[in-house]
């Protein structure tokens, strides 16, 4: 992308007049529609720099500054075109490096206390449409959940799960009611219903920023781990909604729903420790009131998987954890979105 | 900060050997111990970058974009002086312009489910002694709290409070006793003990960062909101700490400890509601799920402060809340960082 955007810019500089540049790469941005805000401040200030054949560098400097910091949703990669269009800060040495991706996201986490289960809420904010997903929405706090879709200006386009849940029911099937053209994301390897089956290595789209499947089995043999994309363009750090295969100093259980201590082992070390220790992870619970943490910190502090893989066995069969009050509720409902219900009818939503 | 970067640099360019002004720019580095993670790195890609009289262009490029996406906590703007020494760079255009303090900070939302009060946890990761602050800490999660601090290789210097609480009781004061050197801090306004006392405009440091204090009374008398700074070092965009002035779609009750519904009225519009509109709203309260909101957001959305002062005081006034089952409690235990039992003593911790 970079090298792209500097042999452009170049290859315009040198054959086209600087202001004609400058509105060609302003019509392509408005046609690509990936003019975020602060399009009439740059543009003012680029109209009144074509003009100027030498602008002083300490004013781009000082302009460039407080420009982004005001402006940090701006892609920069434009910004940088812009700058390269003009020869006397090109000869003085002006190029932006920036991080779109940080900045487009919106991302937003959100508590039901009864099963403390985190729904989580992504959208990319630099798309004119707003497309935005929900991983693990609860039934209970589905109307909080749109209500602040609402607010925000977004499209729900997916509401997904990591797994078929045992302690709530999810809010999936809800949503579609409520939203007609919302669709249903679930691990193909969970054998349940859904619009969309995933699998590892697919990608989930919502505007230019994506989600990667990673398959996470352990807790239960359809459980995935949701990353945000690798790349200049995506969040940075990175960010892992481990679902219950990666609990903050935690994990899930594996003595239901095809668990396997075994395998739950390998996938973590395999799918979720070998992602950069700078990875934000983002659990489908906490009990004790945490928000995040990371990989580097799990690495380092999670009691359970820091051990050997026969010390993590052992852990794992001797919880003796009660019989999960929900899941006779929780586990039918959830192979069919929430809508237990519905089951017979064979119709949407699923 | 950027101009006199570029002086320094284009200075050393002129007279000086470059590996010299590598050499001593690394060096000064540090001795201001502000050298993140990545030196090593960096440090091996210079030397050999040194004896390379003209660097190619798309190396330094390719270089660069993977240099910052893999080491998004290093201070670009030594990033940006060690470029500059390089004379093939600058001759083809390489200046980079970055942000410092959107990536040193350390930020952690805790949650005291009992209370559903939201404990904060600050520190500055690019200064050596990791200092931290915690708003807000609750007595019955201190050990969480000092347990991740721990884990995180943190040093707490400030246990602070946005007012004296009346639905729970501070942690402040067993912290003092658990982690001997930390200071409690609350405002002036509120009439409570503590080691430091502040008002409005005072900046509160942890290392290069610091939370600026605004005086939004209403909720009680003593109420601040803190806020972290303006600046390019600063966090990005700027996090407002706003206590129970003002909540997620909502705002603290205004009928005990000196509330005012015309004085909190003021306070919202005239202390947060002209912070950035992207600014983070991270209240001390959330009962329905939402850890998080924007001063754009809640000038939109929120349903008591959108209206004008008449229509919110005569809100406030019939709101018909019980009367809160932990003040007689609360409130005189935090009036000396919780540690009611002390009264008397007069001593250390407070």
């Amino acid at each position: 992308m970079w090298s792209w955007d500097f042999a452009t810019a170049h290859d315009f500089r040198r054959g086209r007049r600087r202001s004609e540049f400058a509105e060609r790469t302003i019509g392509s941005c408005r046609e690509n529609r990936r003019w975020g805000r602060g399009n009439e401040d740059l543009r003012r200030f680029l109209v009144s720099f074509t003009d100027d054949p030498s602008p002083s560098l300490p004013f781009i400097f000082s302009f460039t500054h407080h420009f982004i910091y005001k402006n940090p949703n701006f892609p920069f990669s434009l910004l940088l075109q812009l700058f390269l269009c003009f020869e006397a800060p090109i000869g003085n040495g002006i190029i932006l490096l920036g991080f779109e991706g940080s900045s487009r996201l919106l991302f937003r986490q959100l508590f039901e206390k009864e099963s403390a289960t985190y729904t989580y809420l992504l959208a990319d904010l630099a798309h004119p449409e707003k497309p935005a997903v929900l991983v693990d929405p609860v039934d209970k706090t589905v109307d909080r959940d749109l209500s602040l879709i609402k607010d925000l200006g977004l499209k729900l386009i997916y509401a997904m799960n990591t797994h078929v849940h045992a302690d709530h029911v999810t809010g999936t099937g809800l949503i579609k009611g409520k939203i007609p053209g919302v669709k249903s994301i679930i691990s193909k390897a969970s054998n349940s219903k859904a619009d969309v089956f995933v699998e590892a290595g697919d990608k989930i789209y919502f505007g230019d920023l994506f989600l990667e499947v990673r398959s996470t089995p352990g807790h239960t043999v359809g459980c995935v781990t949701y990353v945000t994309g690798d790349g200049p363009d995506q969040p940075c750090p990175r960010m892992a909604f481990t679902g219950d295969a990666l609990l903050i100093r935690g994990c899930g259980r594996t003595d239901f729903q095809g668990g396997s201590s075994h395998q739950l082992y390998k996938s973590v070390h395999s799918q979720i420790f070998t992602l950069p220790k700078d990875t934000l992870v983002y659990p489908a619970h906490d009990y004790r009131g945490f928000t995040v943490s990371t990989v580097g910190e799990e690495m380092l502090c999670n009691p359970r998987l820091t051990k050997d893989e026969e010390s993590f066995k052992a852990i794992m069969e001797n919880l003796n954890l009660p019989y999960p009050k929900m899941i006779d509720v929780a586990v039918p409902a959830n192979m069919v979105c929430g809508l237990q219900d519905l089951i017979g009818r064979q119709t949407e939503p699923v």
